[in-house]
C-alpha cells in the first residue's frame, strides 16, 4: 500500500444512523488508475524503514470524508440491507474468526521450518568449528575439539533441533484437525478440496462443535510457536560466536524478517487471554457436568478432577505416555487455579493476565508434546521412517518434553505433577544423556530438513562444510568495499586514493 | 582495520627455537604510509556487512612470512631477551588479565544505561498508547486504557526498570572495589589517579588477594549483565507492539548494535567456566579450613557450611537482608553440589558445563542483589535520594530480587533456601503488589535516567509524549520515498511517474 496499490481493504467502523457496529472491511480506491497519485482526501504513503522486512511495501493511510459505495463493503458475514438500511448480523460471531484461525494454523505449521533454518546453520557450523581442547582430553587427542561436542553448545542447539520437529508435527496435527472438521461440515454441502492457497469459502465454516477448541488452540500455539522460532533463531546466531554476527551467517536477516510474526495476527501476549477464556469456560462446563461437546480439553479437565483427591504419580522418566499426562495435569491444575481466582475470589481480569499467560503457555506446551507423541505413535509414520529413525525421533520427543519440563519446573512440582527428585533427575541425568545420544545424529537430522545452500545463503551453514573458504570469498573477493583504497587521515590529499569497483559493476 | 588503519596490534603465537609460548601482542605495519595499499605478503580488508555495528571498520588480516622487529613486541608483561633469546615470563599470570577485568567491569557499569534506553522508550510509549477497555472497567470509565495499566505489560517492563538500577549500582560497586584495590596496591608505589580513559599502568597491578575474586566477579557479571541488557531491549521493543518494529522506535538499531557485547570480551557462555572454576577453588580452600584470603565468597561458603545441617529459614517476603541471604545460600549450595560432581564423582569437565553455567548465573544474580541492597543501605545514598525515593528504590530492589527468584524458583526450593509456599506467595502476591505500587512512579523513574530526545532518537519515547505526531512527521513528511510516484504494473510506460526527491537533497 505504501507506494504500489491502487486499492486497499480498509477495516473501518461501520456506523448506521449514528450507531457504531464495530470494524468492518471495505474496498477503497486510494490512487488514480492512470496517474497513480492519491485521490482527493486520501493521504497515503510508505511508513519508513523497519527493523527488517523492508522489501514489504507497508503503508499508512488517512481517509478524510471519502465516499465508499455500498457494494464495496465486503459483506460475506455481515451486511447492510440497501433497502431498509438495516444491519444484518453474521450467522455466528465466531465464523468471522475462521480465516484468522486458518492463518494462525499456518504460522504454527511454518514455525518448525523457520527455526530449522537457523538450527541447520548453527549445527553444521558447530561441527566444522573447533575451539580449545577438552579439559579432560587424553594426551593422544591432539588438536581442538568440535564445538558441537561441548555440552554447553548441545544444550542450546539440540533442544531446538527437537523443537523443529515438535512444531512441525504439531502444525500438521492442527491442519489435520482443521480439515477433518471441514469434511464433517462438508457432509451437508458437498466435498471440500483444500487448495493450499488459502481457505476456500466452504473452509470458512468449520463445525461449530470444534470451532471454539480450534480457535483457542490456534491462538495459544501461534503465540508459543512463533516465540519459540524467533527466540530460537537468536540462540542459534549466538551459538555461532563472532561469525554469527556477520551477514554471511544468514541468520540475522532471517531473524529480523521473522520477528513481526510475534506481533501480527494477534500479539503473542494478547492472544493468551483467548486461550485462558476458553479454558475457564471449559472448566466451568465440566464442573457443571452438563457438557454436550466432548473434546480433548474437556477430557483432560475431567481426568484431573477424577484424580485430584488421589494425586498424580507419573513415571515421566520411564514412560512417554506419562510425560504427556504430566503436561495435561499441569494445564488442568492451572486452569482450576485460575478459575478459583476469577470465580470464587472475584479477582479482576487485569490482575490475572499474568496467570492467564502462564496458563496459555502451559496448555500450548501440552498440545505440542501431545501432538509430537501422537505423530510418533501412528503406524504410517513408523512404516515411513523405519524403526531406527522412529527410535531417534522418540529421543527427540523426550528431549523436547523433558527440557521444557525442567525449564518450567516450578509449575510442575507445585501442581503436584512430578516430584522434586524427578525434576533433578531429568535435569542432571536424562537430558544430559539424551544430548549425548542425539549428538552423533545431529548433522543427519538437520540435513533431513533439506535446505538447499541457495536458500540458506549462509557461509556457516554450507552443506559441504567449506565454511572458511566461503566466508573469505564473500568478505575478501566479492566485497566491493575492498576495491577502494582509502586514506582518511587529516593531511591526506584525497579520501579515495584508488577506486577499482568497476570490476564489480553489473554487465547489463 | 578493514579500510583505514596503517598499523595493527596482532595477537600471534610466540615461537622461540621451535617452542610455542602462546599468543602475544605485536605491533605490525600493514599498509604503506603513502599509498595506503597493503604491504607485501599482507592481505587485509573489510569483513563485509554485519547484523549491526556497521559503522565500525572491522577487518580481516592475513600475514604470510612478515618480519616483525623485536621492538614491536608489546613487552609490558612478558618479553624476549634480545641478547640471550630467552623468554621472560610475566611476574604473575593473572596480571595479564587485568585489562580484561577492567573492560568487563565497564561493560557491567554500562549495561544499566544501555537497557534504560529501551525501558525509557517502551515505558513512555506504554503510558501514551491506549488499547481496549479494561474488562472490569466501570460504566463511567469511558475510552481505552493506557497500556501501562495492564499487568501483562507491567510484568515485562517494570522488572526491567528495576534491573536498570540494579545493574547500575552493581557496576558502581564493582568499580569501587576495583579502585579500592588499586589504592591498596598503590600504598607501595605511590598514589593512583583514575582518569576514566582506561587503566593506567599502576592500575594493571591490583592486589593479588582480591584479584582472583575481581576476575571471577567481572566474568560472571559481564555475562549476566550484557545478556540482561540485550534480551531486555528486545522485550521492550516487543512491548511497543507493531510500532516497536519501526526504525522510528529507536530500539531496533540500538539492540542490533549492542548484541556483539554478548559475544566479545569473552563469550557469555564460555565466561561462566571461569566463575565456576573460581568458586570450586574457593570451596576447596574453605573445606580445608586453611584460607589466608578472606573475602565475600569465602564468607558465604563458610556461612553455608556452618548452617547446612540446620537448614535455612529466610523470611524473604518480610526482610530484605533475608532475600540477599537466600541468594547467597543458593550460590553456596550449587557450588558444593558442583564440587561433589567434580571431585567426588569425578565427572568430566565437559559433562558439567551446563551446571557451571547455572552456578555462574546464580552467583552473579546474588552479586547484583547484594550490590543493589548495599547501595541502598549507605547513608550517603539515603541523604542524597531522600527518604521517599529511597523507599521507592527499595521496592525496585524487592521487585528485581523476587522476580528473579520466582523465575529461578526450582533452584531456590531444591537448595532448600525457600519453601514452595514462599515462591507461590512471591509470584502471586508480592510481585503483583509491587507492580501496582511502582506503576504510578514509572514515568518519573525512567525520566530519572535523563536521556535527551536527541539521544533516544525515538518517536515512541519522546519526552513530551507527542508520539503519533512525530511518527507521522517522519513517515510522511521526512521520508524521501514518498516523493516518488510509482506505477509498477506490467503495462505501465515508466516505473517512476514523478520524482520530487529534489526537495530532500542536502543544500551543501
Amino acid at each position: 500500500m505504501g507506494r504500489t496499490a491502487n486499492h486497499a481493504v480498509v477495516m473501518a467502523q461501520l456506523i448506521i444512523d449514528g450507531k457504531p457496529y464495530g470494524p468492518h472491511p471495505f474496498v477503497v480506491q486510494i490512487r488514480d488508475m492512470k496517474t497513480h497519485e492519491p485521490l482527493e482526501n486520501i493521504h497515503v504513503g510508505d511508513i519508513g524503514p523497519k527493523f527488517g522486512y523492508n522489501t514489504m511495501d507497508n503503508g499508512f493511510l488517512l481517509l478524510n470524508n471519502v465516499k465508499v459505495p455500498h457494494a464495496h463493503m465486503l459483506a460475506k458475514f455481515s451486511s447492510v440491507d440497501p433497502k431498509t438500511n438495516k444491519y444484518v448480523k453474521p450467522a455466528s460471531a465466531s465464523l468471522v474468526y475462521g480465516t484468522l484461525t486458518w492463518v494462525r494454523s499456518t504460522i504454527v505449521l511454518q514455525s518448525g521450518g523457520v527455526l530449522a533454518r537457523g538450527v541447520t546453520i548453527a549445527t553444521r557450523y558447530a561441527a566444522v568449528r573447533r575451539q580449545f581442547q577438552d579439559r579432560d582430553a587424553k594426551e593422544s587427542d591432539i588438536g581442538e575439539n568440535q564445538v558441537l561436542n561441548y555440552t554447553m553448545v548441545q544444550v542450546r542447539l539440540l533442544p531446538l533441533l527437537a523443537a523443529t520437529f515438535a512444531l512441525h508435527f504439531t502444525g500438521r496435527g492442527m491442519m489435520a484437525l482443521y480439515q477433518e472438521n471441514q469434511k464433517k461440515m462438508a457432509g451437508d454441502v458437498g466435498k471440500v478440496s483444500h487448495t493450499g492457497r488459502g481457505p476456500s469459502p466452504e473452509e470458512l465454516f468449520p463445525s461449530t462443535d470444534l470451532l471454539a477448541d480450534l480457535h483457542a488452540t490456534s491462538c495459544g500455539l501461534k503465540a508459543l510457536a512463533s516465540t519459540t522460532a524467533a527466540e530460537g533463531l537468536e540462540v542459534c546466531r549466538r551459538a555461532c560466536g563472532g561469525h554469527g554476527y556477520s551477514s554471511f551467517s544468514g541468520i540475522g536477516t532471517w531473524y529480523a524478517d521473522y520477528l513481526p510474526t510475534t506481533t501480527w495476527e494477534g500479539d503473542n501476549y494478547m492472544l493468551t487471554q483467548q486461550v485462558a477464556r476458553y479454558l475457564l469456560k471449559s472448566a466451568r462446563s465440566v464442573l457443571k457436568g452438563a457438557n454436550p461437546s466432548e473434546n480433548d480439553t474437556t477430557q483432560i479437565l475431567r481426568t484431573f478432577l477424577s484424580r485430584r483427591d488421589l494425586g498424580a504419580a507419573f513415571d515421566i522418566l520411564g514412560q512417554d505416555e506419562d510425560i504427556v499426562a504430566a503436561f495435561a495435569w499441569r494445564t488442568s491444575f492451572l486452569t482450576f487455579e485460575a478459575l478459583k481466582h476469577r470465580d470464587e475470589e472475584k479477582n479482576s481480569w487485569n490482575s490475572l493476565l499474568v496467570d492467564f499467560w502462564r496458563l496459555s503457555t502451559a496448555h500450548s506446551q501440552y498440545l505440542i508434546v501431545r501432538n509430537f507423541h501422537e505423530a510418533l505413535q501412528s503406524e504410517s509414520m513408523v512404516s515411513e521412517l523405519g524403526l531406527e529413525t522412529t527410535a531417534l525421533m522418540q529421543k527427540l520427543f523426550r528431549l523436547y518434553a523433558l527440557h521444557t519440563l525442567e525449564r518450567e519446573a516450578s509449575e510442575f512440582f507445585s501442581s503436584g505433577a512430578v516430584t522434586v527428585r524427578q525434576i533433578q533427575l531429568a535435569r542432571t541425568k536424562t537430558v544430559m544423556k539424551l544430548l549425548e545420544e542425539i549428538r552423533p545424529h545431529a548433522i543427519r537430522l538437520v540435513d533431513a530438513w533439506h535446505f538447499p545452500d541457495w536458500v540458506l545463503d549462509s557461509s556457516l551453514g554450507r552443506y559441504d562444510g567449506k565454511v572458511y573458504e566461503d566466508l573469505f570469498e564473500r568478505a575478501s573477493e566479492m566485497n566491493p568495499l575492498n576495491a577502494l583504497t582509502i586514506d582518511p587521515y587529516p593531511n591526506s590529499e584525497v579520501l579515495i586514493k584508488k577506486d577499482e569497483r568497476e570490476k564489480f559493476r553489473s554487465k547489463l
